[in-house]
């Protein structure tokens, strides 16, 4: 069956490498759309964390121990820019004036490479380096990363929720920060406040996401506010989602989450941080929920119940399963 | 005694190893002044291939082979980049309206990454991108360079020509390109018509060169048009030279080059391709030369014969000679 993925950083990669594992599902029929309100300019190139890591769970280069780069990469390059720097302990956010200044993506979340507080690996680079120069000569990032997908050898098509400039901003008792620096540099430990989503109003939903949305989409097991928030506030995106069949995996269980600062962010935004929480986030325009047997949760919509903890059932276990019911619900 | 040296990238460097190594020689009296005129900004980062030769001789850590690039170096991140690209035989230098766009220093030198064409090596890129990062968040390239210069532990004092841009552009047949573009991506090939240093009327002569300059210089043995010519075209060298006592030595051996494109450089400029050419450019500030035994050159000037092969010699015993030599010259 054909279908669309929202995807963010950590627990929908998860469950991507099952839909990727799945014998009988043809990767030809699933498109991702991934978060990119947590990309930043940094070292000189434009990273996308959450894109990178669809890239390569669909490659099946990931490091599955963080979700995060590929899989025996070397540091050499970021290493050797920590030997070159004197100790400092923060990120180089780059002085507001810069913000905007230099290719329109980076607006809003330019970082200086002293220190590179993101941990960058060797080969992970070359992606940010390409992708970068793709742009640099024209492209946009729907096609850089197809082209860069392609060389991957990857049969799903996976795609930026936007080509335009959208930056996750956090505020702080310390100021707005960055959705990296709030994370990376500063461990999540500022108290998160409020969510700005900087940019969204001017970020054009691509002709691709467009057809993608078309299809029965499914909500991956990510953060509910900063991973698949962004990717709900562009417009256009509701009124999609309105329009097909949704069905969302909770990233929670009851009110516990499986990894990440969901909990934190959904109170940022005045959510209850659990999986009633998200039901009523997504309400308008969600037709049916997955949830773990351990969910005791009570909703009016149609529930499919299974074990959701990839780490204990595997993730092609649960895609496997998603799926049986998903054609079930969509027929 | 107080030296000030200016440098390009290959014989020079080679020269100033011999510096580095003499027991009897303070390092903390060298000033180097290296060639900016063919750094380009690549891969999201400004390398400065002179400079960074110029460093890594200074620290110890330069690949002897090439005299470009650190020792025993990876090149993950350049291979990668390769393998995310299709074939495509050329490099991305960007198009015209995109040359004077973003920082100011990359002005007329701007290529994507695209295949990389030029073999960045991983400890290497890391120069690159402090350096970048230093840039960005408003040093200079003179204080970016001090700051990695003691981070390496280098006790001479490396200066660049100048803060502000200057690019190296090579008029050819087909049409005028980068001296990179000319170098690395077309092998030298395309005949050499004539050379232009852009931005150079608009470079400033920094107050750490000027100083340098006021000390006895010795013009090391390379490329008198495109390593060396740069430096000489800064408003205010000329005038500085003159004040001073001004050694060169030669890169030729009559017409003979020992390494690199001299000699295609010296008939673009229209000066004859060997030491009687070379002292002809310098003419109005030289005060003496330091040929090869078997150079046969006459010239008015004082003049030192010594094996200056350093392949035969070796850096340091020719750095002993000429030190002995112009101790005698300046005194």
């Amino acid at each position: 069956m054909e279908l669309t993925v929202l995807s963010g950083g950590t627990g929908t990669p998860k469950l991507l490498a099952g839909f990727r594992d799945h014998e009988k599902f043809d990767n030809d029929e699933l498109t991702i759309v991934a978060n990119t309100g947590d990309d930043v300019m940094i070292s000189g190139n434009l990273v996308c964390p959450d894109l990178d890591t669809v890239l390569y769970t669909m490659a099946g280069i990931i490091d599955e121990e963080t979700w995060f780069g590929i899989e025996g990469d070397s540091f050499v390059t970021h290493e050797r820019v920590d030997s070159l720097s004197v100790s400092d302990p923060r990120e180089h956010y780059l002085p507001e004036e810069k913000q905007t200044e230099g290719p329109e993506i980076g607006h809003w979340r330019r970082f200086s490479g002293y220190r590179e507080f993101m941990r960058i690996g060797d080969r992970d680079r070359a992606t940010h380096i390409t992708r970068t120069a793709l742009l640099s000569e024209g492209s946009d990032l729907t096609r850089a990363t197809a082209r860069m997908s392609s060389r991957m050898g990857i049969e799903a098509t996976v795609l930026p929720m936007t080509n335009d400039p959208v930056a996750t901003m956090v505020e702080t008792p310390q100021g707005p920060m960055h959705f990296q620096e709030f994370w990376l540099a500063r461990q999540g430990e500022p108290k998160a406040q409020s969510i700005e989503f900087r940019g969204i109003k001017g970020a054009r939903l691509p002709g691709a996401v467009r057809e993608g949305l078309d299809r029965p989409v499914l909500i991956g097991p990510s953060n509910p506010v900063t991973s698949i928030g962004p990717i709900l506030e562009i417009p256009g995106v509701r009124e999609c989602l309105k329009a097909t069949t949704v069905i969302a995996v909770s990233p929670f269980v009851n009110d516990r989450v499986f990894s990440g600062p969901a909990k934190e962010f959904m109170e940022a935004i005045g959510r209850e941080p659990s999986t009633r929480g998200m039901i009523e986030m997504h309400k308008p325009f969600l037709d049916a929920v997955i949830l773990d047997n351990e969910d005791t949760t009570e909703t009016e919509l149609p529930v499919f119940r299974t074990n959701t903890d990839m780490d204990a059932v595997g993730p092609e276990t649960l895609a496997a399963s998603i799926l049986e019911k998903m054609k079930e619900w969509v027929s």
